[in-house]
C-alpha cells in the first residue's frame, strides 16, 4: 500500500484526491494489531459492550417478519420509525424536534461528508476547535475549506473568542461540546447557552457533534445545544459508542430547509443506509434497551477512565498534564514543551505501547507535545503497565 | 418537503447544493406508491427474487460465530475474503484481478460518488453516453463537471465517434455497457474491444458500471472491458440486482494507484460499509450460491421483458419505436417527434400508469420523446393492461 501510494497514479486526479496523503501515524498504528501491543491509541468502542443476543434477536425477527423491505431499496431520509424514534428522544425539556427534521446516516462520518457537500466551497472559512476531531478535519477537506482555529482552555471552547472577525464569512462552526475527540473535555453550561445564543444570530450554522454524549460517568447529561436552539443548530447523533459501530447508523438533525439539501447530497452518494441495519438499530432501541443498556457502557469506561487517571497520578513525571474526563473514551495529556510526542511514539512502539500525538488533530497551527489516550479496551491492570511504560519514556526524554 | 424546497435555507450553501434542484419526475412518482398504480417506473429488482432463507441463515451464523467483528469498527478497504471472493470471480480467461485492487462501497452510488470526488474538479470534462444513468449524473454533477455526451446508435456507444476533440482533456468516461440503464441496450463485442482498445491507450479511465451483466437472459455474458484491459479499466460491480438492494454492498476494481486515493477518499466519507452487511454477503455467496439463484432472476425478467415486447407490439401505434432487450430491466421507447413523454407521464398517472420520462438521462440536449419502461415487477397480465393504456394515450396524442 505504501509503494502503491508512491507510485503516481497514471491519470489525472482532482486537485482534492492530489491533497490527500497517506497518514503516517496510521501507518504506525497498523503495528497495534499485534496482540502484544498495549494500545491506548484506538477509538473503538470496548466490543465487550456490543449487545450480540439483542442484535441477534432484532435482525432474525427482521428478517422473518418484514424480509422484503429490510432488503429493498428504501427512502433516501431513512426508516420512518427510526427518525421518529430520534425525534422523540430529542424532544425533551420543551425543545421539539419534528421527524422531518432527522436523515439518518451511513455513521456520523457521513454526516459530515454531506455537510461539507451542502456548506463547503474551496476557500470556505470553517471554524473548528484548537484542537478538534480529526474524522471532521479529514472529510471537510475533501471540501478545501480555509480552517480557522478558534481559541480554547481547559473547558473547551471560548464563546467569547467569536467575534466578528474570527467569524466573518464563515459557511460553518463545528464542535464537540461532550467529552471531545481528542481532548475529552466537556462544554460546561454556561458556555452552551453562550454558544447557543452565538447560532441564534450567526449567519451560518452551529454544527454540535455528539458521538459520546450518552457516556457521561454520572449519568447527568448537559442540555444539549439543540435543545436550546433547536431551528439554529445542526445535530449529529450515532449509535456507533452505544450499540455498535460496524452497523455505521447515525443521523443528522437539522431545519427542514438544510435537510431537503442533506438529503438531496445523500440520494447522489450512496442513495440510502442500508435497510437491514436502520431497522436491526431500530428493533434494538424501540423498547427503551438504551435506558439500561448505556450505563453498563458508562459504568465500564468510567472504571477504566479512573484506572488510567490513577496510573498516570502514579507514572508520569513532574512537567506532565492531563485532564479528569467526566465522559467519554479519552484523556489528553500535555508534555513538556520540547518533548514531541510523534517521536516519543516511535520510542513507544518499539516497547510494544501505543497512542496517538495530538498534532493531527489541529487543523492549522499543532502542538507537538500532546498525545490522546484512550482506556476503553483496555483491562484496569494492563493500562497501568502500559501508562507506566510511556512515563519512562518521558521521563527519559526530559 | 416541496414546500421546505420553496424556502430559502438561512445559512449560505455551497455552489454545489444552490443546483441541486428537486426533481419534478420524482415527486410525481411518488403517487405510484398507490397500490392501484401499474408502475413501469421502478428501478427496484423485484422482491420475489430476494433470497430470504439464505439472509436469514448467513446472518445468524455471523452473529452467533463472528459477533465482534461483525458489529466493530471494520477496514475502510472491505472485507477481506469478500475482496478475495469478487477478485477471484474476476480472474477469468486468462485476466488476473487482485484482492488488493477490490474496495467494497456502500451500494454502486457510493462508487460514482468516490470516482467523481477523486477524479473530477468544476469544469472539468466528463464524457457519459447518450443518454446515461441518472444516478450517475447526479453523482458526478456534486462535483461541477462539464458533460461531453457521446455519441450512440442502437447498439450503445460508438467507439468510433471517441476522437481527440471529443475526448481532449477528459477526465473519465463513464459506461453501461450490459443492458444500460435507461436504454437497455447491451454493447457488441466488436465495439467492446474497440473501447478496451481506446482505454488502453486514453489519458483518463474509462469507467464500466456494471450492474445488470449478470442478467443477460441467455446465460451467455459477453466479456467485460474488464477482462481485455485489465489494467485500464475501472469496473464497477453490484451485489443489488443479483442479491438485494437494501444491503447496499458494491464494489470498485481499480489499478492499485488509483484504488489507494479512493480508500483514502471513502474513509473520509464513511470510515467503512457496515461490516455486518458485507458478512452477510460473503456468507450467503461464498459456496456458489449465486450460479443457481441468479438463473432464476434472468427467466423472470425474460418472461417478463417478453410480455412486454409482446404488450408493446400489440398496443403501441404506428411511428412508435422500441428495442428487444437480451438482458437487464429496462426497454427504451421512442415516440415520434412531437410527442413529449413528460406530458404524457401526467396522463398516464391519471389513469393510473406510471413510467420514466427518457429527458433526464440526457448530461445536455435531451430528446423528450423517449421513455423508460421496466417489467421486472409487474405480472405479464398487468403489464398488458398497462401498455394498453400507454398506447391509447399515444394514439390520442399523434
Amino acid at each position: 500500500m505504501n509503494q502503491a501510494d508512491l507510485r503516481a497514479t497514471p491519470w489525472q486526479l482532482s486537485e482534492r484526491a492530489r491533497k490527500l496523503t497517506s497518514s503516517a501515524i496510521r501507518e504506525i498504528l497498523k503495528v497495534t494489531e499485534r496482540p502484544e501491543v498495549i494500545s491506548f491509541a484506538g477509538g473503538l468502542p470496548s466490543p465487550a459492550t456490543f449487545p450480540v443476543e439483542e442484535m441477534r434477536h432484532a435482525s432474525e425477527r427482521i428478517l422473518r417478519d418484514q424480509p422484503a423491505a429490510a432488503l429493498q431499496y428504501s427512502a433516501t431520509e431513512g426508516y420512518m420509525p427510526l427518525r421518529e424514534w430520534v425525534a422523540a428522544r430529542y424532544s425533551v425539556n420543551g425543545a421539539h424536534i419534528r421527524p422531518t427534521q432527522v436523515l439518518i446516516t451511513t455513521g456520523s462520518q457521513q454526516a459530515l461528508d454531506l455537510l461539507g457537500k451542502t456548506l463547503v466551497d474551496p476557500g470556505s472559512r470553517v471554524l473548528v476547535e484548537t484542537p478538534t476531531y480529526l474524522g471532521a478535519l479529514q472529510s471537510f477537506s475533501l471540501f478545501e475549506p480555509h480552517y480557522v482555529q478558534v481559541p480554547t482552555d481547559e473547558s473547551g471552547l471560548i464563546p467569547d473568542a467569536l467575534d466578528a472577525a474570527l467569524t466573518a464569512n464563515a459557511r460553518l462552526l463545528y464542535a464537540q461540546p461532550n467529552f471531545q475527540n481528542p481532548t475529552g473535555r466537556r462544554l460546561p453550561l454556561e458556555r452552551r447557552r453562550a454558544l447557543a445564543a452565538f447560532a441564534k444570530d450567526a449567519a451560518f450554522p452551529v454544527i454540535e457533534d455528539d458521538p459520546y454524549g450518552a457516556l457521561d460517568y454520572a449519568g447527568a447529561p448537559l442540555p444539549t445545544l439543540l435543545s436550546m436552539e433547536p431551528d439554529h443548530i445542526v445535530h449529529l447523533g450515532s449509535f456507533s459508542k452505544v450499540l455498535a459501530p460496524g452497523l455505521r447508523v447515525g443521523y443528522i438533525i437539522a431545519p427542514e430547509e438544510l435537510h431537503f439539501k442533506l438529503v438531496q447530497a445523500k440520494q447522489a452518494t450512496d442513495l440510502h443506509t442500508p435497510s437491514l441495519t436502520q431497522r436491526i438499530v431500530y428493533e434494538v432501541v424501540k423498547d427503551g434497551f438504551l435506558d439500561t443498556h448505556v450505563p453498563t457502557i458508562r459504568a465500564l469506561y468510567r472504571d477504566q477512565c479512573h484506572a488510567m487517571l490513577d496510573a498516570l497520578e502514579r507514572h508520569m513525571p513532574a512537567g506532565v498534564e492531563w485532564n479528569r474526563p467526566e465522559g467519554g473514551m479519552f484523556v489528553w495529556v500535555k508534555l513538556p514543551k520540547h518533548v514531541n510526542s510523534m517521536k516519543l511514539l516511535e520510542q513507544a512502539i518499539a516497547q510494544n505501547v501505543a497512542f496517538v500525538p495530538g498534532g493531527p488533530f489541529f487543523a492549522n497551527e499543532a502542538e507537538h507535545n500532546t498525545m490522546r489516550l484512550s482506556f476503553v479496551t483496555v483491562p484496569p491492570a494492563t493500562i497501568d503497565i502500559g501508562v507506566a511504560k510511556l512515563g519512562a519514556l518521558i521521563r527519559a526524554s526530559i
